[in-house]
This record gives structure tokens, C-alpha cells and sequence, in this order.
């Protein structure tokens, strides 16, 4: 059963009656297309929605009445599909919302992505009034394989020049992946190319301007749809960062949810106070929230495909371990690199297991030179017994988690029935396989065809088959630890709520203190009289000039480190007056702090337009842009996901001990960086948050510096 | 005409006649087919050699004659194909080389990678003897499109299980793409999905066990040949590194050789007393070696596919800035984010440019509301002469070097004759163009087939195009710079020609000067006695502890920094002494060195086993593991090649003076570089070299650290 926020759309899905609105005398006009579709699915059986053509113009077209109105029509119809001039929309669907239709899919273009806001929101606010769902404007509107509901207006044939017809398009098959697109083209494109594997959908929805229902809520819909196995999206950009990681973690518990994101060179166009805000751009922001929600990132067209087709295909595994069966060394060897490309431990097999095979092969009387390594290669001269005993070997083995045969079958002692004994043995198999069949012989097109009509992930390429089997232990891991970020509650710290511009760092630092985030030992001295307090943190100290102009004291020779003596102490601070006043900066002081040495580490926070508050963790000191080893989550973070970001850097390897360094207390910086993960959210106030460096040494981890920028106005929605 | 050192391969591929040892009444024999085959294009006319069976078990096969010897045939044969049991082949090369034979293809396995070496040997020390060369054994041979010479065993129909024939084998198309391989089954497949595309091969060459006649070979004789165009290369490793690459180098300055290698995980086998040489992998290596020596190296099967398709039809630019022209504005995100990803430019259209677009759409009468940003996107309305009028204009930009269109034929508006139109646009481009044709219906294929077969490359995703499209000014670019490393000529630094085992850390500063790379002021404090004179390098100094036992002083606590006290002198001293004697360590004295800041940096050398001396320059310091920022050159290189094995490295950005940090002088660093890089050729006795850290500063680059290994005995061969 639907949950509540999605049972409003299943109108869209599963009308009673559906009325199109657009249906002329030509036959190529969007509406007619839409129209005739529907009616050959209602004559067919797939359809069992009544379905109503609209147009004032017509009392016919063909053999089919054609209504005037929406009230002239015999019931009201539960969904309306529009397919006229934008100008005549903002009537009929003022007309459908008082007549009680439930759902709307407008397909016109030219609202607000042609700038027409106002147009849009007005229709918006009627449908709104009278509980009427609208998807789109600007969409190929949705194909639902069960019901047989189809807005699409493209044509299945079309002609060439001489006249002749040629199918132009696959009709998608019914299934159980649904596709949900921001660009009609791609969306489409999907089910064909499924379609042309034999894999069918369960729908294809486009959001369209997502006026009204958003991706979000599609999303929820086949989450909660006991027909959908797997939910494909492509997706441009969301509007609410947060609603959709909510939505994908919901749908992540239950199923596979995989999204090809693209816009991924865009630049941010935040101002980059910080190092952790010209660190972090759009994509990055975006990858993180995937990867907390669960979702699986597919990083190309044929990537998303061959996910569908893995994921609505094969049982669930977490184990990462492969086993590769060939008959062509050269094929065994690549797929053994794209295992370890693709986080697969393609393990050699132990000895016993060698052993196993070797007997097995000598029981069945096979004089074979075949190799078991991993990959097992049974040379070019196997015979399809000996291929198919060794799957079945290899499938038994109780170490391995996934599977990938590759049977050449240009050699000569392979028969051309090798595809049908081999699905016996793969059928068979309670672990994910994967075939890749190469060539494009009938022969090669006849294999391939046959596993996968006989549920058998097949793929033409060894680089894809392992690319596509290690999304099942990726979906696995991800949907274990898929989770929403909390919301945010807001909790400003005092001190902070009435500055604006840059926060004095006696501020900063009493705001990381309160969140548990200490600084070293440290006085400030601001006349020569505090040279000894100064004195007394104990030499060597380093000193830091204040300014809360100044965000990157080191950048600006505001740094002087292992000052050993009281006299390095005031020439230090002379020179740092100096250099207050030759910039034109404030001088607040000079700070006076214990040397700490360690791993130099940077935590910032950056408030991003789509998904607000963010987490960075990564290198800290000089080389923090340089090498740009962080890691970025969705704030705030638990413990666990703070520990999990720590654990994504390189950094992190220097944390236990490497290389002589410190051995960095892991727990206690996990419980740092979630505490951290919780001040933007509580200070709405502050735009960017950096500490840099955080050192950790063997005994403490202790902010050595950092700066906060507080917003100048509320951010704005993208 | 062939040089040289390819003159004695060319009876491989246009002999006068050819003879089959092997040929039985069996048609399955591998003999057989070859035989067959042969006959075949004899009979077509495809292949002018005459062709012999031999088998002295038969006096006929069908209606040819077979004959019982070599001795017996009417005339000598210019080339051997040998399909017979192991046993049987020394007999077959004595009698074949006593009879003048001039190349023989070993198709049979059981040799070397078998075990059986010695056997292997002796038949080379034969054919060497007379001067007949060979291809293999253990190898497919040959397939020449134009010679018609193939010695390939494998069957183009299988039966299905109901009797009837089905095609299992494509047959290669005449072409122009030269495939050399180390795995069968791989080449084969190469030239079936070529010519699934109507993409012809020029020959397909299976390298075997390189008894003879080697992969370097092969490449030169496909360099020199004029009906080649591109190379492509699938390797699982080479014996001469360096033989290797001056051949590439020599293939790369004519035509494009595209390689896919293997063993991209397997890890090295040396031991990594340097952190040089932990992080030196053995493809690594490979990969400097392509680099260098000009090679396009490809990442999976499909990208050498499409690489063969897109080098061998289009033009050659070394621009990158890529125009894309679409009707769906989906695909053309997805185009522009792979664009990004390969390096190629899709910079926006100038305020000129678009109004030139509008203005031609405006005189055309057009009412579109086409989006002229690069990606040109034309919507889903766009008709087909829109689109073609787009494509021409977009064409004919000349800020732009490349161009990839993608026209979606499902839209309502497009016509099936797209491809007849577009085609005569796009084949007037001077400009490398590719097009991409998403779906798999009977249009999609028919349009995809149609540019295909008039010289327009197209692929099935846009990804795929526009990897495609890189590969021109990616070759190009290698081509420019492409050249074999100098040979190595022994000069032995004295000081170091009679040490083994760890170098006294003098004389490596010694070695190092001769080079040009100097160490900060420094003395060597032996006793307290020297105090003094430790004392005039100038406070503050770092402190050093010497042992020729002690490879990673900082890790081990013997370097401290900052001392700024003869009473620090004198602790850091006791401290080193007590340190050494708790560690078992020889005390060589102290260093005490001029303390200098700056960027970090690496200098590395590892000798290869397969290609000889290498040279790294990367992150030093203590992050140098962990961050693994590093690029690898093989030795020696020319200041040009080192100045970009600078630039590779992130770390290079820091050079320039980042965040505050010290300029340094590129045109000194390369030198250095190129110096140090003849170190280890010159020193055949060095087996690893490490500078660590080289520091500069605004004014010096100077060797802070450094440690040589010398090797215990010759490196073998693999």
C-alpha cells in the first residue's frame, strides 16, 4: 500500500478513465498521437481506463465521439492528459479542478523554463485549491506497463523517403524497473535499450517542471510498489536537497535506486572565503547525499543500463568476492583488473579448491591443460563439457559471493548449444552471475539472447558484466547504512547571533569549545604588559596575529612559529603590528599558543543551496587545496557517518600510526566531527565554518586555528 | 618500403606460396580449416600465393593433392603454417629451414608456457641458423586482408542442436586497422566487432610466444606499411622495455598506436626499500613507457573499439574544443560532463556566435526555440531542417576543433531521412565529427549504419563519442613528444663503483653534486670536538642522525629540527649516540644542516625489470606514501620530458609561488630532473635512488635527504 504522501498519485497510474485533451483531425498532432495510443492499449486489453477524446472543434474524430468540454463528457475522467497550445491550458485546467479530476499530466512546454513563473504558479495554486495533482508542465508525461496509462507522443513508425514504414521506436516491455527522468529523450532511450535486451520496465514517468509532483514523490511511489524492483532516475537537479535524500533513503531500505546525475563539471558559484567552500562544488554535494541515502551512482548512460539490468536481475549478496570462468585468457585477465578497478576480490583459489577441480576434471576423464587459477581458464582448446563442469564447479564454491562466465565460443571445440547447458548450471546458482558473450555473430547474438531471456545477466563486454555484478554488493552496502540526515533545529550559540561579517577568533573558539572542540594552550596578548602570561604557556610557543580582517593568517605572514624566548616574543609582536597596520587590518592581538605538532587535518562546513549545511573532513595545513584528499557529508552526521567519513580519505591511514606519526584517538575525532556536523544546522547564522588545522597527536585533538563567516543575507533557493 | 628490421617478416604476409603441415581428412583439424580457408580465398582470388597440404599420411585431400614432405613439394614454400602435434614440429622447422623456407607460423601450444623451454630454443636456434624466421608457436598466426594469407583455425558456422548452420565468426573486413595481439581469442574478437560496424582490419597478427619474431616487429612493419592506419595493440607484457619503446616510438610518429594492456593490478615483485619503490607498480611503468613513447593507451576493450573506429576515419587535430549539437538537451549534459571528464573543451558559444545562429534561424524562417549555448540544443520541436541547418553552422565555427552530433530521431518532428542529410553537411567538415545514435530500432540501427558506412564514425552512447573524439588530439599530442629514452652508457661514479649495500650517506651527497643537486650547508659532527664548527652552519639547524644501516631517518627519530642552542647541539648528539647504540645501528656521526623550508619534493629511481631505469618526481616529505602524488619518466630524460613529469603532479601547482609559498625556478628544477635521471643509467651498480625531501625555497633547490641501494647482484630479466 502506498504511504500517505504518495497515495494522491496514483491516479496518474491506475485511472478509471482518461480523457486527452488536444486529439485533432491530424494524426500527427501530440494530442492525436497520445489519443491513439491509449485507444489501441484500451482495444488491446492492456488498458482498462475509459478513455475520452477532448476538443471543442471535433464532435468525431474517426470512429471515436470527441467532448467538447470536460463537463460535457458522460463521467468525469480521473486523469486528464493536455495536450494543447500552452494559452488554452490555464482553462482546462481550472475547468478539470472544478469538475473533480484527479490528476493532470500537462505536456506542453513553454512555462517557467520559457520563463513563464507566474503562468505556471497560477495553475499550480488552482490545482492546489481543489486537491488536483498536476505532473509536468514540460513532460512526455508517463507509460505505466501494468495499467497501460501512456502519454507519450512519440510515433512508433515513421517513413523514409521511399515511402516505406520503419519502426523508429521499441515499444518498452512490461517489467519491473521503474524509470524516472528529467529529460524525456534519455528517459525514453532507457526503455528501448532495455526493451532491445529483452528487460522490460515497470513505467517510465517524466517529471517534467515538477509544478506539482515532484521526483520525490515518484520516487516514494515505486518504493512502495510491489511490482518495481529496481528505480532508475535521471537527474538534472533537485529543488530540496533534503526532501529528496529523505525520499531516496526510504526508497533505498526497500529496493535498489539507481541515478545517472548530470551536470557534474558545472561550477559552484559560491564566493570561496574558505578552503572548504572552493573545495566543495555542486557534484561533490550531490555525491554525498547519494552515497548517505543509498544511492547507487551510475557514472554513464550504458552504466545505468547495465545496473538495471544486474540489480532487477540477480539476488542480493554484501560478499565481494569473484570467480571468473574463461575460456580465453586474454578476457579472464581484463576482468580480473576491472574486479579490482570495481572493488571485487577476485582471490586466487586455495589449494584444496585447486585440488577439488583437478580431481573433478580427472573423475570426468577431461585431458584438459586448463589453469584453476581465478580466473579459471580453460585454454582455447576446452570442450563445452569441460566449460560447463567447471561453472558448475566454480558456482559450488562456498568462498566466492559473485560470479562472471565468459565462454568463448569461437573456439573449435565448443558446440553452439554451449548457452543452453550453461544456463542449467547458472540457473541452478544461489549466488549473482554474470555471462559476458562477445562477437556479433547470429551465434553470439543467439547465446547472449539466450541467458538473457532466461533471467541470465548477460553483457558484451567482461568490463561491464564485473562493472554491473559489483553493483549488487555496492547496493547492499549502501542500502545498509542508508539514512536521511536529522533535521535542523535551530539552537544559536549566543555570542554569535548578534555578529555579522567576520567573527572575532576569541568567538570562534569559544563557539568550537562548546561544541566540544578545543584549542591548545593559549593567551592573547594585546600590549606588552601580557608578555608574561604569554611567557607562561611555555616556550617554544607559536604566535598568531589577530585580525578578524585577516581569514588566512599563514597565507599573510601572520604565522611565526617555535618562538623560543621573551625577546622573539615582542619582536613578534611588533611585527605583527606592523604588518596589522601596512595591511589597513584591525589589530586584536597577538595570540600566544603551545606548539602542537601532528597530523594537520581540516573540518569545515559550508551551506549549500540545495542540500544546506554540509560536513567536510580532509588534508589540513598548507596542502589542503593541493591535494583535495576530503571527504563531504550531508549535516549533521551520527557518529557511525562521521567515523565513515574519516575513513573515505587517504588521510586516514595517517591517523593509525603511519609512518611514525601519532596514533590518532578514532573515536574520539568521529565523536568531534559529528559534533561539529551539528553547528551549522543550530547557527543559522553562519554561511562558512573552517577549522585548519585540527591536529591530532598521540595524546589530544586540538583546533590550532579557524575562522567563521556568517551570512550576509538568508541564502536563496537555487 | 620496410626497413631494415622488418624486411624479414614481410614472407609472413605476402609470401609467393604457402604450405599447411597439419591437413588431414578430419575437416575439423585445425590443419584443416586453415587449409580450407586458404583454398578458399585462393579460389576467390582474395589470396595469389599457391597453396600446399602436406601430411604424409595422405596423397590426397578431397581433390588437392598432399604431399608428404617439404622436400617433396613442387617448389619451396615461402611460408610454413604448421598445425601438427608438438612432438612432430622440430623435424617439420629442421627440414623447412634446410629447404629454404623463409617464415613459418607455429600455431601449436605446448611450448615455453608449458614448461618445455629447451624444445622451444632449439627449434629457434634452428630457423636462426638459416635464417627463416617465426611467428608463435602457440599463436592464431595471421589474417592479411590484402595478401589474403590467413592462418586463423577457427570455424565461421557452428550447427545449433537441430543440425542447421548457424554463422558463428564474422569475417574480418579489408580495412585499414593493423591488430597485434598476445591473446587470441582477443584479436579475434576485435576484428569480429569491427566488422560488425563495416570497419575493416588491415591484418590481425597473434604475437604467440615471441619465439622468433616479437610484437616490436610487427609494429614496425605496420608502421612502415602504407596501407596501415592505426595500429592497435592488445599486450599482456613485453621482454625489452626499451626495445618496445623504440619501436612505438618509431609506429607513433607516423600513425596512431592505440594499446590496451593487462595486468593492470598485479603487484610489483621488488622489494620496496624506498619509498620510491613502494610506489612504482609494474603498470605503472608501462604506462610512463606509453607515454613517452607516444602510445594512446586504452582503458577497456570497448575504448580500443571505438578508438580503431575514430583514429582510422577522421582527421588529425591537436585542438580540443568540441561544439555539440543535439535535440536533446539531456544527452547534451551527458556529452558535456564526459567532455570535461576526457580533457576536451566545450566551451560556450561567443556572444557572436549566437547571434549568427539566431540570425541565420531568423532568415531561414525558422520558429525555434533552439537554446544556441554549447551544447546547441535544438528541443524535442525541432524539425529535421532545423537541425540540419544547426549542424552546418555548428560545423562551420572556427573556434571549435571538434564537433559530436546527436540527433534523437524519435522526436515527432525529425524525419527518417536525418542520416541523408546530415551526412552530406557533416562530410563536408574539415574537422574531426562524430555522431551518436542512441535506440535500437530499425531506424536507430539503419542511421547508425549509414554514417558508418560513409566514413562517419557513430556510436551508441554520447559518452562513447566523445571518448571517441578525444583520442584525436590525445594521439596527436603523444605524437609531438614521442621519443624513445636515450640508451644507457655506463660511467661509474668512482666513490660508488666499489661500495655494496647501504652508501655512507657522504658519499651519496658526493654522487648527488656531481649531478648538479647540492645539499643545504652542512657539517658532520663526529665528536663533541666539532661542536664548533657545527655551530658556524647558523642557528637555527636540523640535526641528523648518520648510520649507513638507518634508510628513513625521520621515522626512526633521528632528525630533529629547529635546534637553536650549542646545548641543543650537544643533547641532539648524546641522544643520536644512545639511539644507534639501542638500535644496533653503526653511528656515523651527526649531520648538522642549515634548516631550510619550502615545498616538499621527491626525487626517486627504481631500476624495472623490464625497462630498465625509471625516474620519479613527486610529494616528499613524510606524505609521500599517503598521497601518492607522483608521476614516473623512463630514464634518462631530456629537460623537455623532465619539465612535464613536473607538470604532471598535483604538486606542481605549489611551485608557483601557491598560497604564499616560494616561486621556484621551474627552468633549474628541470635541469635537476634531467640530471638526476642519468644517475642510475650511468651507475649500473645502483639499484634504487631517493632524494627525500628536495626542498625548494624562493632561491635554492637543495637535497635535504637522500639514499641510494645498490643492487646485491644483477637485476634478472623477467
Amino acid at each position: 500500500m502506498p504511504s500517505g504522501s504518495t497515495a494522491g498519485i496514483r491516479s496518474f497510474f491506475e485511472p478509471k478513465s482518461v480523457a486527452v485533451a488536444g486529439v485533432s483531425e491530424d494524426p500527427n498532432k501530440l494530442g492525436s498521437i497520445i489519443f491513439a495510443n491509449l485507444v489501441a492499449n484500451a482495444e488491446e486489453g492492456s488498458l482498462r481506463a475509459t478513455v475520452y477524446a477532448l476538443n471543442p472543434a471535433h464532435s468525431r474524430i474517426g470512429p471515436h465521439a470527441c467532448y467538447p468540454t470536460i463537463r460535457s463528457l458522460p463521467s468525469v475522467p480521473e486523469l486528464l492528459i493536455i495536450a494543447v497550445p500552452v494559452a488554452l491550458t490555464p482553462k482546462l485546467v481550472e475547468d478539470a479542478a472544478r469538475a473533480g479530476v484527479k490528476a493532470v499530466v500537462m505536456v506542453p512546454s513553454g512555462f517557467a523554463e520559457a520563463g513563464r513563473e507566474e503562468l505556471e504558479k497560477g495553475i499550480g495554486a488552482v490545482a492546489r485549491r481543489h486537491g488536483m495533482r498536476i505532473l509536468g508542465p514540460n513532460t512526455i508525461g508517463l507509460l505505466d506497463t501494468r495499467s497501460g496509462v501512456n502519454s507519450l507522443f512519440l510515433r512508433s513508425t515513421k517513413k523514409l523517403p521511399d515511402g516505406s514504414e520503419v519502426v523508429a521506436l521499441l515499444k518498452p516491455l512490461k517489467g519491473d524497473v521503474a524509470v524516472i527522468t528529467q529529460s524525456g529523450h534519455l528517459g525514453e532511450v532507457v526503455a528501448e535499450e532495455l526493451a532491445a535486451e529483452g528487460v522490460g520496465i515497470r513505467a517510465l514517468v517524466g517529471a517534467g517542471n515538477q509544478l506539482d509532483v515532484s521526483v520525490e514523490e515518484i520516487i516514494r511511489y515505486f518504493a512502495d510498489d510491489p511490482h518495481t524492483r529496481v528505480v532508475a532516475v535521471y537527474l538534472e537537479g533537485v529543488r530540496d536537497g533534503r526532501r529528496f535524500m529523505r525520499a531516496a533513503a526510504y526508497a533505498t531500505k526497500k529496493k535498489p535506486l539507481v541515478v545517472l546525475k548530470v551536470g557534474k563539471t558545472a561550477a559552484g558559484a559560491r564566493a570561496a572565503l574558505t578552503h572548504t567552500a572552493s573545495l566543495v562544488g555542486d557534484y561533490q554535494v550531490y555525491q554525498a547525499a547519494f552515497r548517505q541515502a543509498g544511492v547507487v551512482e551510475a557514472g554513464s548512460i550504458t552504466e545505468l543500463l547495465d545496473c538495471c539490468v544486474s540489480l532487477s536481475m540477480l539476488p542480493r549478496t554484501a560478499g565481494r568476492r569473484l570467480v571468473i570462468v574463461t575460456n580465453a585468457g586474454g578476457v579472464g585477465a581484463i576482468a580480473a583488473d576491472e574486479a579490482g578497478k570495481s572493488g571485487l576480490d577476485a582471490k586466487p583459489l586455495s589449494d584444496a579448491e585447486v585440488q577439488m577441480m583437478h580431481s573433478a576434471f580427472r573423475d570426468a576423464g577431461f585431458a584438459s591443460n586448463a589453469s584453476f587459477n581465478n580466473p579459471i581458464d580453460l585454454t582455447a582448446s576446452a570442450t563445452t563439457g569441460e566449460f560447463v563442469r567447471a561453472a558448475e564447479l566454480a558456482l559450488g564454491l562456498p568462498d566466492y559471493d559473485l560470479a562472471l562466465i565468459f565462454p568463448s565460443h569461437q573456439t573449435p571445440a565448443i558446440d553452439a548449444d554451449i548457452a543452453i547447458r550453461l544456463e542449467g548450471v547458472v540457473s541452478g546458482a544461489r549466488k549473482p552471475v554474470c555471462m559476458s558473450v562477445m562477437g556479433s555473430s547470429e551465434l553470439a547474438v543467439k547465446i547472449h539472447n539466450h541467458f538473457m531471456a532466461n533471467g541470465i545477466p548477460s553483457f558484451p563486454t567482461p568490463e561491464r558484466a564485473v562493472r554491473a555484478l559489483s553493483a549488487v554488493p555496492t547496493c547492499e552496502a549502501l542500502r545498509t547504512d542508508a539514512r536521511a540526515p536529522a533535521d535542523l533545529v535551530p539552537r544559536p550559540f549566543r555570542a554569535l547571533s548578534r555578529l555579522r561579517g567576520p567573527i572575532p577568533q576569541r568567538v570562534v573558539a569559544r563557539l568550537l569549545t562548546a561544541y566540544g572542540i578545543h584549542e591548545p594552550r593559549s593567551v592573547v596578548v594585546r600590549s606588552p604588559e601580557d608578555f608574561r602570561r604569554g611567557e607562561e604557556v611555555g616556550f617554544p610557543v607559536a604566535c598568531k596575529l589577530l585580525s578578524r580582517q585577516l581569514l588566512h593568517k599563514a597565507d599573510a605572514g601572520g604565522v611565526i612559529l617555535g618562538v623560543a624566548a621573551r625577546s622573539e616574543l615582542s619582536s613578534a609582536f611588533l611585527r605583527f603590528k606592523t604588518l596589522a597596520k601596512r595591511r589597513g587590518l584591525s589589530f586584536d592581538g597577538m595570540l600566544v599558543q603551545e606548539m602542537v605538532g601532528g597530523v594537520e587535518m581540516i573540518l569545515g562546513g559550508t551551506r549549500d543551496a540545495t542540500f544546506g549545511p554540509t560536513v567536510l573532513f580532509g588534508v589540513g595545513g598548507s596542502y589542503t587545496e593541493l591535494f583535495r584528499d576530503f571527504s563531504l557529508g550531508i549535516a549533521p552526521l551520527t557518529r557511525k557517518e562521521a567515523a565513515a567519513l574519516v575513513d573515505r580519505c587517504r588521510l586516514s591511514r595517517a591517523l593509525d600510526g603511519y609512518r611514525g606519526g601519532p596514533l590518532v584517538d578514532r573515536k574520539e575525532l568521529a565523536r568531534m566531527v559529528s559534533s561539529f556536523s551539528r553547528i551549522m544546522g543550530e547557527n543559522p547564522a553562519i554561511d562558512q565554518i573552517e577549522v585548519n588545522p585540527l591536529v591530532a597527536t598521540r595524546k589530544d585533538i586540538l583546533a590550532l586555528d579557524a575562522r567563521v563567516i556568517t551570512a550576509p543575507r538568508k541564502p536563496r533557493r537555487r
